[in-house]
């Protein structure tokens, strides 16, 4: 993987395919020359401290561990230091390293595990778990390490499906598999686990699970913590280990404890979980919403009506003009909407194009099932004024949707921030908290003195509620980009805790969230997980910094009172 | 409700209309004299210690709660006392009652459960949350008190549905609320929570919640964690509240921390749920399957096939034959199995009439769903060599759905032992343990020197495995009721255990599961619920005794090492 970017290294976004996308971004951001691209700094120009090297820790360790399983390289600690966020992403371009690992330890076996976290216990070592590094909440980089040594202990060798259980739909999988390489080994076997998230390329198994993460196909599949019948976890107080069965009644329930933990509590080495036949047929469509209040009320009588698609995404106008710039070269690809089309939707449905949106569906299944669901659906979908544009947009999205933190890299190297929050609440809730997020999005960055592109979606959804994934950009102001950033996410997620929302529906605490905790699970609701770190990790090794709030929640968040107030007075 | 037994003073079960069921009873129990009736002993016969009143918190709740919501009337201390386990019903029974409560206090609002907690966490004194009374494992007796007042926090005045959020399929409803009334509430709102467990007349929000209950719809509905969108828990160190989402990723599930603590945390107030519309139709119907198996697989192929009926209730042989044996008198109402079909079954589909399973499965949906769901599910159970009963026998579950534990109290009455014990696992480890399960109940039974009645159904069905649910039967030796009854429990949980299943799946931990939480969990997950305890309720006063297990697992539990050889003995 890039160490200054998402992917791996060679890999770029193709934006030459996509040719009225860049004059589309410019278009909207209000860029009016071509800006000048800002590389990453050469990776010598990064200044590491010293690895930091614990002597009784690091006797155990060479005392359990093969000499290529640890790694102090100065390329290995810098990867390692962040996770992709934004602000992750914004400082490693810039050489801004505080806190990389001392040493970067490759665990193979439980056992390896187990001896490091004991070691790291007894001797006072920070140990951060890493997957695939693509966490972007900021659970990955050094907090509160006060002078000991820091190691990332990454997983991704303990990569194997161990065994797969035919009969009861089941697989045993360690907890370092990376998405892709994790379905090769189950489609083997005929098998699915049906977890698609947008970072799936470059996460695993055990950082989904850490992190409560939500696939793209969650509607069918259910969120990862639906999907965990058992699993393994090493900590500092021993190895917790639950039983492989569906349910049950035995007290408080233990998968939960290490389901969400961030690493805070211990490592997850592997994970029972319930996987599904591959299905026979699978295909994506498109149609056209006249506004995204008849969209979200045709999601909502999918819900009711007991047949969401396996995929919906709903996009709002502002994601739904992105998402027709987006469009490939019509060489060989049919553009999503011909010509004819819109004359249709313009002059016969006389949809207002300022309020078009874009609704993306999959269905799967055998084929009766498959057809018998896109028949429901499509007449729910045509009562609340939907057009049926047919396969060409659903195959599009299916091909690009791993895209978009490509996308960031394109424009962050061109001065832009782009970037997403997302949330869950209720239905009723649920366009209250749209309009009042968009609003205070759009004022937050016009505080900064740019000019906003906002969009949304929706991607999850829920007998109850359904999730708001937001996206916006604007171009930084040389010397305070941070800055800007930061208010405008601030912005957000104040208005994701004041709307009855949460803080995030599948992106995780980390430190980035941090500073709306407490108003999402309330204070006794941190004591609860305190108490819980304090039993299993009492030394305060574990991933520090993360979960657990500081007293003053924006301590170490990086925006102080008064640049709020300065962004706050400018637009005076 | 009865101090004694099951169910409101005055409903006692109607043996009389089912005359072939204590003549099946007699014969599969080999009783062949008419047994003497053992009355409950006399209120008055049972000897209570004074209420051990601590002055201080005495003073705290007389001013802050009125006169009517504090008692320590005899007879609602005794009521107090147990949950409706065999184990408690035998004792008192017997007038056996150690640890009554000092005091019952009722709740009339979430002030006075906080007042009432930070009461007892000052000045030491025991609170045990008290719902509908009605658990089987233990959890409402009061243990380790050494000494401290007793209390027994009653909820039942905290009984509203608070509001309903129509659009949103959400609930808000007071934890104390009995099944019954909230469903007459909800009902009222067109809603239903779709939770309906045995116990479902005398069970509470709260209890289900803190149990981790399921109720004969679950799979259709969930279990109760599944329906929990937020909760409210007053512990001692302050009140945990959660967020009404539907799903979240704020680190570690905090709605999991109070699901299935069993009071030993706190005292769950009031949760969010979510509720669904009432359906347009439902029916339940009733099928003949050859033997066990072949209604494992047509269980297990409707799950594949991603259409389970809203409840399955498979009997294996030994539960069929005591169905039949329960059919009503035929005036006015049909027998299960005319004699046409009897007949039918024999000769043409040469089925074994020792093998014969009963299936029970129902519907529910607007008419063409209803329909097509049934359609489906006969096809695959048409497959499996079922014979189509038709409503009859369904409908006469649905009439005799909570009947069991009044056939337990018409049983003990007679010197009979009469107990469940329920457990799930994965597909392929289903047979496997229902095979070890029964030889080892009926070799336990004949072991305490009785004749076995054995048997088992599934009742909850899931993508990767299945409940079951196992009833067993014998007449008491008079002297060693108890330790006959506790050896075999004893056998059941241990070959739960043994074979790859969990310790309940929806009767809680309490402190008669407690042996097998270690085993169930591992050491650290106890570890983990101890971190828990500490931290919520530092000074040990809710609930004590539950969900921890002791050092030495059977250590109060009541059977002793070497009674246990004796009965092994007994058989060489």
């Amino acid at each position: 993987m890039k160490w200054w970017g998402w992917g791996a290294e060679g890999t770029e976004f193709d934006i030459e395919s996509k040719p009225e996308l860049w004059p589309y971004m410019k278009k909207i951001l209000g860029i009016t020359e071509e800006p000048k691209i800002i590389p990453p700094v050469d990776l010598e120009q990064i200044a590491l401290s010293e690895p930091n090297i614990n002597p009784r820790f690091s006797e155990v360790v060479k005392s359990v561990l093969r000499e290529d399983q640890v790694n102090t390289d100065k390329k290995d600690r810098i990867i390692h230091a962040y996770g992709k966020s934004f602000r992750d992403l914004w400082r490693i371009r810039r050489g801004i390293v505080d806190a990389a690992p001392d040493c970067v330890i490759y665990a193979e076996t439980e056992d390896d595990v187990s001896s490091i976290v004991k070691a790291a216990s007894e001797f006072n070592v920070i140990i951060i778990p890493f997957g695939g590094g693509s966490n972007i909440a900021g659970c990955l980089e050094a907090k509160g390490h006060n002078g000991r040594m820091v190691v990332s202990l990454d997983m991704k060798r303990m990569d194997k499906v161990l065994s797969v259980d035919d009969e009861s739909c089941t697989a045993r999988i360690q907890a370092g598999v990376m998405g892709p390489h994790m379905e090769e080994q189950l489609n083997a076997a005929g098998m699915t686990l049906g977890h698609f998230p947008d970072s799936f390329e470059y996460s695993s198994l055990g950082g989904w699970i850490a992190t409560r993460s939500a696939g793209m196909q969650s509607d069918k599949y259910g969120k990862i913590e639906d999907m965990v019948l058992a699993l393994r976890m090493v900590t500092p107080a021993g190895t917790i280990v639950t039983r492989t069965v569906p349910k049950s009644s035995n007290g408080v329930d233990i998968n939960h404890i290490c389901i969400g933990s961030e690493g805070i509590l211990g490592v997850i080495t592997e994970a029972t979980m319930q996987v599904h036949r591959r299905p026979e047929c699978r295909d994506f469509y498109g149609y056209l919403f006249p506004d995204f209040e008849s969209g979200v009320k045709a999601v909502n009588m999918c819900v009711e009506k007991e047949c969401p698609p396996m995929i919906t995404r709903l996009s709002d106008p502002g994601k739904t003009a992105l998402s027709f710039a987006y469009k490939t070269k019509s060489t060989g690809i049919k553009p999503f909407l011909s010509k004819l089309v819109k004359a249709y939707i313009k002059h016969v449905k006389r949809f207002d194009s300022d309020k078009l949106c874009l609704m993306i569906a999959a269905f799967e299944g055998d084929k009766k099932k498959f057809r018998e669901h896109k028949k429901k659906v499509n007449a729910i979908y045509k009562k609340f004024g939907a057009i049926n544009l047919g396969t060409d947009p659903g195959r599009s999205f299916e091909r690009s949707k791993y895209d978009f933190p490509y996308l960031r890299d394109y424009a962050m190297e061109r001065g832009i921030v782009a970037d997403v929050s997302e949330t869950t609440t209720v239905w009723s809730k649920l366009l209250p908290l749209y309009y009042a997020t968009l609003e205070s999005l759009e004022k937050a960055i016009k505080n900064t003195g740019n000019k906003p592109f906002l969009g949304c979606h929706i991607s999850h959804t829920y007998h109850s509620g359904a999730s708001l994934y937001f996206t916006f950009g604007f171009t930084e102001t040389p010397g305070r980009e941070l800055d800007e950033y930061l208010y405008v996410k601030k912005t957000v997620e104040d208005s994701f805790i004041k709307n009855g929302a949460t803080l995030s529906h599948h992106h995780a605490v980390g430190y980035e969230h941090l500073p709306w905790l407490e108003e999402d699970i309330s204070s006794t609701g941190v004591k609860a997980v305190k108490a819980l770190k304090s039993g299993l990790d009492p030394n305060g090794v574990m991933n520090p910094g993360k979960i657990i709030p500081p007293k003053d929640p924006f301590s170490g968040w990086g925006l102080p009172e008064e640049k709020i107030k300065q962004f706050e007075q400018n637009n005076k």
